[in-house]
Parts: C-alpha cells; structure tokens; sequence
C-alpha cells in the first residue's frame, strides 16, 4: 500500500515569485492579473498546463495562497490550480470553511473558468465570490476537456449565496492558452481524445 | 504566506487495518465491503465524516489505495474518501491517468455516490468502473449536501467509457450513515446549512 499521505507541492519558482509581489490587490483587474500571471509563469517554467489561481480577501484584497495546475509533477489529477489554491488557503488559515463565521469573505480568482470538478469544489470551499479570465470554451477550444457542467452552473453558485464575475481580463487570460497551444504544450487529458465532452451552454 | 505544500493525510488506524487486510478482493460485493468498513472505522475512531472509498485493479481485484474522508482532521474541504483514494491510487502509481495505456484497468468504490466535485473528478482519474453503497440521496436525508450533479450523470459518466454500478449493498453502506447522524456526529458543511442543494433525478 501506500504510505497514506497525499502531497500537491507548488512549483519551485512560486515562492520567489510572491516575495517580490504585493501581499494586497485591491481591484478585480489586480487579482486576475496576478492569476493570469501565475498561469504564464507556469507554462515558461514549463511546471504544469496554462492555469493559475488566487484567493483573496474580497474586500480588503489581501492575498491568501495561490495555486497554478501542477497535474503533471505531482501525478495528481486532482491538483488543477483551483483545487491546489482552495486546500493551502484552507490549510494556512486552518479551516475546512473558508466561509465560517468569522471569517474575512473570500474570492476565488481563476485565470480560466473551473472545470467540472472544480466548479463541484466552489461551494465546498466557503469562497463567496468567483472571478474569472477566460471561459471554459477557450479553454475547450485548445483541447481542454472541462467535464460536464450543468448549463446553468453561474446560477447554481449564485443560489449559494457566491457571486460570480465573468470574462475579467479574458483576452489576457486567453492569450496565454493559445500561447500554450501553439508552443506543443501537452494537452494531456488522456480520456477526453476518446470520449469528447458534451459543451454547456453557459460556456 | 503558505509554504506552498498541500497534504492530505489519512488516518494512522489506516495502515493497521490495512496490514490485517486482504490484498486481493475479488468480488464487488468484498470491494463494496471494504469501503463500508472504512466509513465505518472512520465515524468509530472518530476522523471523519461515514465516507469510504477504494481503487481495485478492476479486473484482478489487487487493492491499490483507500480512501476515508478526513475534512475535518485536514482542514480541507477537498478530503472527501474518493478525492483522497484517487490522489493516493495516482501517486503510488507515479500517474496522473489511471487508464494510461499499459496500465491495468482500474475502479473505484464508494461507499456512497459521489457528490458534485468527486463526480467530477473521476473522468479525469482514469478509472474505467465506479461501484456505489449507499444513494446520494441516503446522503442527503442525513444532512449533507451532495452539490448540483447534472441529472443524467450515470449517463455521463458512461458516455466516457467508464462502467457504474450503483446499489451495491447499499442497506449496509447506508446503515453507517444513519448510524452516524444518530451518534450526534456533525454534518459539516456550512454552507449547506442556509442554501438547500437541489435534488438531481439520478440521485
């Protein structure tokens, strides 16, 4: 068996990198900047696929942990940058609920829309609002596989009380999946060559 | 910030168990029996929420990982038994695609359906069967919220190539559910508390 203990560590050059970045980001545009930053770095230090995360204070903007895919070195399917942004925010504030009573409210910045899988982990996290770059489509549009999505999956967070912020930055955001394409990243849904994935409609 | 490490633990009364355990099950109904015990073991020794999971070679029946949910005792949301047993399956394996050609095909087996988030994880794990105990909804009627599932996802899930069974000795992976809403034991999901789940028609 194995020794029971699941491990999804950042890149290396990710520590570096927020020592010289701000600890507060006031706007939406800043949050997703840094995001879309995360996801470009990603891909040149040739670390994992081209997306990156960040959660945030919502409204003082203070930056609580971020993640980018790290699917590929950790031999994880499950560690997309959502996933791996939401267990170290939880972790460093020590909280399965990042919405508890007495909490600061939480944003989730996500340089593209979340897959199936991370969209099911939104309203687990305790995050109160979604923000994001690009859409799930372009992300399908490279080859991506983002799972079925109920079609009415914005509103479904909505009725949870999490707000959500479409298209924020997306050309930025988009500019860096194409780059990504275009330069032989791996694609590496093994089963999505297969088995295509029905589109939602609010993709 | 976080020293960018996340880790998911199981249990340390997983590994004994494990020791006096079978390597090989051959059946689905000894799989399906595993995964109830660890549920079992979970709300016994008091880890975690009555959730079990394991990955078999589908067609030998060699166990590969387990799984328990363990959200509380690693303050991540993201800990439910299958996210923990894929990761682990993935890992030991040193892939991130359990159905990568070469390799053995794979199953998981939950002691209940998967909620939204672990139901969108399991395409991009590589299992080619999941086996289910107890209903989402034998979930539900204790008081967790099992998420937004598209209502056809038995269908989805099949679609891309991976078998489900469901009601697999569900009475006795349900017996564990009940058991543990009756022992006081918490139903932990915030959120779940001031916005209702909408039932899916599968569920």
């Amino acid at each position: 068996m194995c020794d029971g203990k699941l491990v999804l560590a950042l890149p290396e050059w990710v520590g570096p990198f927020l020592e010289k970045a701000p600890s507060v980001f006031e706007n939406i545009e800043d949050r997703m900047r840094l995001t879309i930053e995360l996801s470009r770095l990603n891909v040149k230090n040739e670390t994992g696929g081209p997306f990156g995360a960040g959660i945030f204070e919502r409204d003082g903007g203070r930056l609580i942990a971020v993640g980018v895919n790290v699917v590929l070195d950790t031999n994880c399917s499950l560690a997309h940058a959502e996933m791996v942004c939401i267990g170290l925010a939880q972790q460093k504030l020590k909280t399965f609920d990042l919405g508890a009573e007495g909490m600061p409210a939480c944003e989730l910045a996500s340089s593209t829309e979340p897959c199936a899988m991370c969209l099911g982990a939104i309203p687990w996290s305790g995050v109160r609002r979604l923000i994001c770059g690009a859409r799930g489509r372009d992300a399908c549009k490279i080859g991506f596989d983002e799972g079925v999505k109920v079609p009415d999956w914005i509103d479904t967070l909505e009725s949870r009380g999490i707000t959500v912020l479409r298209d924020v930055l997306r050309k930025e955001a988009r500019e860096v999946l194409i780059r990504y394409k275009e330069s032989g990243g791996l694609i590496y849904n093994g089963r999505q060559a297969t088995f295509p994935t029905k589109e939602s409609n609010q993709s």
